[in-house]
Order: C-alpha cells, then sequence, then structure tokens
C-alpha cells in the first residue's frame, strides 16, 4: 500500500479538497427518518457513503456518535469505514486517541492493525507529541496516517494552545514543528517525484475559524492539514482561504458535517459538489 | 444514586486507597494463558474482578487495550465493566475522550448514559477544560464523575504542562483551579456531613513520579486525585506519600495496574493486599 500522504495527495488532485464527516447525531438520525440506535448509525453512515462517493476524497466518521450506542455502535462504525472505503474513499476515523506507554502502543494497534483500522486517526497531544511517537510509527508502518489536534475551532482552546512554552514557542507551535519534523524524516526516506510537493504520514488538525487569522508554522508541514469548522461551526469558504493562504496546494483538507448532512442522503450529494467547487476555486 | 465524590468518598474510606487497572496488553493475557482475542479480554477482565473485588475499591479498565479487538472487544468491556459493578467496585473508564461541541455531547452521552457507561470517565483537555463541560454536567446528573488528566507521568509532557498561559498560571495550574471550581458549585448545592471533607464528581490526573515535587494547588481540588505511575512505571509508596502529602486524606487514588497483573489472578489479590496496606499507612 502507498503511505498514507501520498495516497492522500492523490485523492485531493483528483477530485478537489473536502472531507465529509459521518457525524450520526441523535437529531440527524431523526432527520434522515431514522432510528437512533445501532441499525440507525450504520444506515446513516451507509447512506453518507453512497451520497459522497465519487464526489470527495475523504470521509471522516466522528467514532463519538457511533460510541452512543456501545459495542454495537461500534459494529456499525466497522461496516462504515469497510464500505468507505470500498467505494474508494479515503476515511479518517475521528477518535482523538491519545495516552502514554503501552497504552499508546495498544491505540496503535487498535486504530492501525485492528478491527477499527482506516486510512488514518485523529490524535489529541496532551500528554506530549513524543508520548504519540508509537502512534506515529505504526501509522507510517502500515501506510496509515496520525493527524494530531493542534488548533481547535472554539475560543476555549485558545488559553492552553496559546501558552508558551520554555523555549518560547506557543504549544501549537511546537506542535506544528514537531509534526513538519517526522514528515521530514519520513519523506527522507522516500523517492518522490521532483514534480509535486510530498506529503508525510502526520498531519495536523487546525480548526477553520470564522475570521481566523493565518497560523504561523503550518506552511512547512509537509503533511495534511485537516480543518473542521465550515458549516454549522460558522467558518466560510473565504475564511478557509485566509487562514491557510501559505499552505501548498492540495494540503489542506477543508471538514464538514452538519452543513451537508441535514438536508438527507440526496442533499448532502449536491451540497457537497456545491462547497467542493467552491474550495477548488478559492484554495488553488 | 449518591453523587459519584460521595461514593468513592465512602468506598475509600472503606477499603482504603488502591486503583487496580484492567490492562489486557498482549504480554500479560499470554503470561495468563489467555488468547489474544475478544474471549481473552473478557477472561482476563472477569479475573481481574474477581481477584480484587472485596480488597481494593476501585478498578479502572484502560479501554485502548478493549479497542484492540474491535466492536468484539468493546462488547467484553461491557460485560467487565457490569461485572465489576455487580461484585461492588466502583469502575473508571480510562478512555480519555475529549473534544469540542456535538462531538462532546456525543461522549457524555456514550461515557455517562450509554452501554460503555461506568462510574467515572478519564478525559482530556487539550481543547480546554471549558469545551469539556457537557461532560462535567452530564456526570454530575447521572451520579457518575469526569476525571481530567492534568499531569502525565511523562517527562515528554512537561513541555505542554507546564507552559504559561496569559494570566500567568502554568496549563496544569490553571487547569487544576478550574476543576476545583466545578467542584465547589457542585458542592455549594448539597447539604453533606460536616465531619467529612466532601468530593465533588470532577477529579484530576495525577501522575506518580520517582521522585515527583508536591503539585501546586491540588490540595484545593475538592474531588478524586487520581495517580496512576505505580510499579511498572517506576513509582514507589513513598513518592506518592511526598507528592501528594498536602491533600485531604481519603482523596488520592494511587493506580496500579502491571505492578499487580503480573503473575496472574491468585498473585494479583495478594499483590493488591500487600500494596493496599502500604498506601494505607503512607498516605493517613
Amino acid at each position: 500500500m502507498l503511505p498514507f500522504g501520498e495516497r492522500v495527495r492523490r485523492a485531493i488532485a483528483s477530485t478537489g479538497p473536502l472531507c465529509v464527516g459521518i457525524d450520526p447525531a441523535a437529531s440527524l438520525l431523526d432527520a434522515w427518518g431514522l432510528s437512533d440506535d445501532a441499525a440507525g448509525l450504520r444506515a446513516f453512515g451507509l447512506g453518507c457513503v453512497e451520497a459522497v462517493s465519487g464526489v470527495v476524497p475523504v470521509v471522516k466518521p466522528q467514532v463519538a456518535f457511533f460510541e452512543r450506542h456501545g459495542a454495537a455502535g461500534m459494529a456499525a462504525y466497522e461496516e462504515v469505514v469497510a464500505a468507505a472505503q470500498a467505494a474508494g474513499l479515503l476515511v479518517i476515523a475521528d477518535a482523538k486517541r491519545g495516552d502514554i506507554g503501552s497504552t499508546t502502543e495498544a491505540y496503535a494497534d487498535a486504530w492501525f492493525r485492528g478491527p477499527f483500522a482506516a486510512d488514518a486517526l485523529t490524535a489529541t497531544p496532551y500528554v506530549g507529541l513524543d508520548a504519540l511517537w508509537p502512534m506515529a510509527d505504526a501509522a507510517r508502518a502500515t501506510g496509515r496516517g496520525l493527524v494530531v489536534v493542534v488548533s481547535s475551532s472554539n475560543p476555549e482552546g485558545r488559553t492552553l494552545q496559546h501558552a508558551v512554552t520554555e523555549d518560547g514557542r506557543s504549544v501549537e507551535r511546537s506542535l506544528l514543528d514537531e509534526i513538519a519534523r517526522w514528515n521530514r524524516e519520513e519523506l527522507a526516506d522516500e523517492a518522490r517525484r521532483a514534480d509535486t510537493a510530498p506529503l508525510g504520514s502526520a498531519g495536523a488538525v487546525v480548526g477553520a475559524v470564522r475570521g481566523g487569522a493565518p497560523v504561523e508554522g503550518l506552511e512547512d508541514l509537509g503533511g495534511i492539514v485537516l480543518a473542521p469548522g465550515l458549516g454549522a461551526q460558522g467558518a466560510r469558504v473565504e475564511d478557509v482561504a485566509r487562514r491557510f493562504a501559505g499552505c501548498p496546494t492540495g494540503s489542506v483538507l477543508p471538514a464538514v458535517s452538519r452543513g451537508v448532512q441535514a438536508d438527507g442522503e440526496r442533499g448532502m450529494r449536491n451540497a457537497a459538489r456545491r462547497l467542493l467547487d467552491a474550495l477548488a476555486g478559492a484554495l488553488s
């Protein structure tokens, strides 16, 4: 299997940059006429896959919504991931995992090698990015990606993410620099075509915020920038274009969830197409 | 149901302070003569419950190890939680969840109201503690607890956790102050016996570190301090006693995992008893 960075680069180059969330909240299940149980989760997820396959490059199941129905809900998650991959979509499991020591190794096994494995996993770095190394390593070894939360789109995140570390860099800047270092190490080992900007297996979650300023250090990340916040969370296409103006073309992957899910399966396909067109213009 | 803070206070007062981890790593399953699959996870978890029920107050399944076997592994987790509660143990689900907006609400549903619900859940605060409010609120509303990672026992965690926020406090200090505020609010609403130090539903994970210094702000937390790191991670009973010297009696809950699991079910019961005796003396 090709490395995740290369697979996502090709997928975005082929269809344009948009990640569609699969977030089966109770209110959306109701709007789609589905039951709020594991069968409803499965039907919602398969409906999302059907709606956006061939249109967008990547889907992102939000694992929290599947956990609402326990082990049965997670069985539905496994089915939705398999269906998405069979339909040619890349899948980022949005599970925000992270811990230390042998627990991180267990998460790496679970999310890169076990039944929950998708094409990439989101991770949370409160315990330090170095502690997540076993996950990044397993991602590389299995051709998958690790996308680390760096800058969340909620204002309450600023206190921690802008706190200043011992060497004077902000928390978010020091994480971005470290992720960039991981990607440089990985890409140094690979023969790449000289005419493309290669992407490593490690990425960053940086929220698309209405009126949000550009993020320092992002232009050299060398990996994908997953940018949730379009639509229901308030960011517009022009906010995405401004915030990520310095990033290489094809490395930014804006994500939308409720903004395209609210009108049911048929509405979703059309809404995704329109958003993708707008983004392709704004980000190129 | 009584609030989690009161339940854990009574449980610790009754048996002494020790939380035993249920961490079915592949190596431990092998040492116990069990298969590395969902059936092995179930047998390991039920064996741990059998070994420590009536001895310790709290067990802590590490969810990552159950996720290694996907939805089937999480079904084993559900069974282990039910068995532990039936045996009179309090259960802290060590899942380190945390996100923003509707996703946090989904985690709250999943881990306080759904099939995965135990007596408390660990959470990770990279997105800001305020973003976790729906989880703390759901914990209170359902008589359960939320235990937030504040200071991890790995040195790589220091960069972020000691970073300085805008008002001059460290990240970990500002989290401790905020958790203390949540607990004061909760406890102000309750009539409590005047002769005990009451505990709120919100707690903190603060690693027991070999040679670790006391943590400022911890003495006023008003909730449980979950302190992993005993045994395999290197901390000794005297490290725990020194690091948590300022905390009210009965509020510190040291946690051990591999340190008592390595000798199989029978060895575990005896190891837990010995450790509990040592801790009861050191922390009183």
